[in-house]
């Protein structure tokens, strides 16, 4: 028995998930190797921050989505460099390092947040990028509205019951409009001395408008929808500074420091360290947010068995898209299959544009498909299908489902839970001046 | 217009809810005082450690519970003492202090973990008695199999897959009941090269026998049926040492290391350091696990305006059951109302034992009610009838319906995500030796 060929990939978001399901036919022997033991369902995660979802719903483990498939196994672990001359990825957990051969690899090691350089505002703006941002987050936002429900000063009070959301992309505008709606709906009668109604939910974006990457007459009717619900809309500003209590924002004509406790940060990504490596490795350069440039069949310049997927692939500028993610995983997958069956000739990556979509409160979305445009009640009513029909697993639909009907129609939050230890941190937090690390 | 009788109730808990509660109707203000946002359905928190419920099923704010109480302010913080005298409760957030004054004050503050004065053990075996312990157990157990499946060594996969629990009440039953499932079915799929199957699973208890709280003869089934899951019971033996790898065990007749990555303390409990503090204040003397004996109404000895309720009375050597809390807690608001109407003498309190029930498997719990015992698929039955009338809220009733659906009739696990964090924290745990404080 002769061995099998050897596909690694590395990353189980949408890409690495992808790609691995596209190859349950074919006759390799496929490694996924993450550094978390879930696959994330990013576009949902604004949910669990704001109380609608549980992680479960959102971030199954990945060996679980895998399991019929007898071919693959998953490996968690840091994968810290690959080694394109000896087709080798070195791995790493706890204090183990090991390295995993492969003859194809797939590289869809996406993106995490960046802070354009300014790192120290990691600690008073947590992203929207992984569990732990989400519970964060969560921790934060009902953590305010519990503190500010303490203070007796009406300033400091209105310092807690501020929240500034950097980056008006669709993560940022539906965490706008759910910390809008929580405060004008569901958190109203949960609370005695303050109204929750009074809170200020700050949006702002350096680009002269929010949602950039939308139509504009979309972007439009979303930023109205937002200001109806009590949203301010900040564009052309920029955040110049940070600390535990107040934000800087900057803008052609003015600096101002707002007193705000909760800052969310969704303003840009970076992607994976892996991308300068391979970049460096094969002689391309990275784009500024560290993307590498692929060719025309997502390979890897002079190395046909590296494709690069994703987040982490420059690619006929496209954008940061789960749907671009999977279509360029399952076509690394293809082509895989397709050599292995001899055919010779690479095929190049045809995007397949299905439109994108955002959510600005219940019942309102926007969403726009090659020119065609929907929003509002339709708008919803498309998103809702798109993201059952899009979550990962029949278990988690139709708890997604469930949580959406108490969240939806009864307004109120069935993920809420925070810990006393959230609120010491904040303690910690205050007492330092710059917050503890996290892990 | 008169001041109101100011009621302070200290404790979110089974205890001080049911107090809270129970003054619905009653011409007094209500402040609930806790250190958690959140009301703990603490019966099933061994649920959220393995999978099958979300920290939302379990624990919902305790201001969402008491929302429409209008004669109720709920007030996150930590109660640091009591002044009998002046009759104020120091309350603390932050950096903030402050006191809060009543007319009657109704102590429902709880117990803690008690590790018998060995709090090193703390950081390699977290409790069960708190979400924060729940989910840091739920991050060990997935993350200990993750890690099994890395291990080439024979002997440090053996560790990794060897699960002690320590302590055989309810809880620790229960959680080696659903650690022997998740091993021998639920996870069994997910892994290729470890067999799940093969994990040990080691119930440790100093006492002679399992569950001892309960009718002999029902504990002896419950023993069977836990040996037949796989669970190894050593009853008469006691942990003396434990580190990241190992635990002690020494029993009348011998001493053992066991190489066990996974110990989860479910031994004994601790009352609240209020107890001492209204102990000292009154001149009675508190039980060694720092309960505080009450008068046959409940309330403090000299203080008849001071009710001591749930885990933090000592009455009659009644047990640490939510029941007790339950009902204790309503004992005190109704004498505080009768009071109110001019109701002169006191009332002594009379415990309704309304039995207890334990879970031991899918399909299999035990329960008792005055000498009536059930066992088998009937007790789980009956489990899962009191459960689901007993959670808190109509919400958490039907989403656990939903998800115990998903994890008894599919055997599969909901809510398995855990965090690169807590794998990562591992690291810290073996570089240091001993683990990373808590915040």
């Amino acid at each position: 028995m002769t061995a099998r060929h050897r596909v690694v990939i590395v990353g189980g978001g949408f890409g690495g998930l992808a790609a691995a399901k596209a190859l349950r036919r074919a006759p390799v022997d496929v490694t996924v190797v993450d550094r978390q033991a879930h696959h994330l369902f990013q576009p949902l995660l604004y949910q669990v921050a704001t109380g609608v979802l549980s992680q479960g719903n959102v971030a199954p483990p990945l060996r679980d989505i895998l399991r019929h498939q007898q071919n693959v196994q998953v490996e968690l672990a840091e994968v810290g460099s690959v080694d394109l001359e000896r087709r080798t990825i070195a791995c790493t957990v706890l204090d183990r390092t090991w390295e995993v051969g492969y003859d194809s690899l797939i590289v869809a090691a996406g993106s995490a947040q960046s802070y354009f350089g300014r790192d120290k505002f990691a600690v008073y703006a947590p992203g929207m990028k992984t569990i732990d941002d989400a519970l964060e987050v969560r921790g934060r936002i009902f953590g305010a509205f519990e503190l500010a429900e303490l203070e007796e000063d009406v300033r400091r009070r209105a310092g807690w019951l501020t929240f500034v959301v950097i980056g008006a992309g669709p993560t940022g505008v539906e965490m706008a409009g759910q910390i809008a709606e929580l405060s004008r709906h569901s958190l109203r009668s949960n609370f005695r001395k303050i109204d929750t109604a009074t809170a200020r939910i700050v949006l702002i974006d350096a680009a002269p408008r929010i949602l950039t990457s939308f139509d504009e007459q979309l972007a439009r009717r979303a930023a109205t929808k937002l200001e109806q619900m009590g949203v301010e809309i900040r564009t052309g500003t920029r955040v110049t500074g940070m600390d535990d209590t107040s934000v800087e924002l900057r803008s052609d004509w003015r600096v101002e420091r707002l007193a705000a406790r909760t800052k969310i940060w969704s303003a840009g990504v970076q992607a994976s360290p892996l991308g300068s490596i391979l970049a460096a490795q094969s002689g391309v350069e990275p784009t500024r947010s560290g993307q590498v440039p692929v060719n025309a069949d997502c390979t890897l310049p002079g190395h046909p068995e590296v494709f690069v997927v994703g987040d982490l692939m420059a690619f006929d500028r496209l954008p940061g898209l789960a749907e671009v993610a999977m279509q360029s995983g399952r076509h690394a997958s293809a082509e895989i299959r397709r050599r292995l069956e001899g055919g010779a000739q690479p095929r190049p990556f045809h995007y397949r544009d299905l439109g994108s979509l955002a959510a600005i409160s219940r019942y309102y979305a926007i969403g726009e498909r090659r020119g065609a445009r929907v929003w509002g009640f339709a708008g919803w009513l498309f998103w809702l299908v798109v993201h059952v029909t899009f979550l990962t697993d029949f278990k988690n639909r139709v708890s997604a489902l469930f949580y959406w009907t108490i969240s939806f129609f009864g307004r109120s939050r069935p993920e809420r839970t925070i810990t006393a230890q959230q609120i010491f941190a904040r303690r910690a937090l205050s007492a330092s001046g710059r917050g503890g690390e996290r892990l």
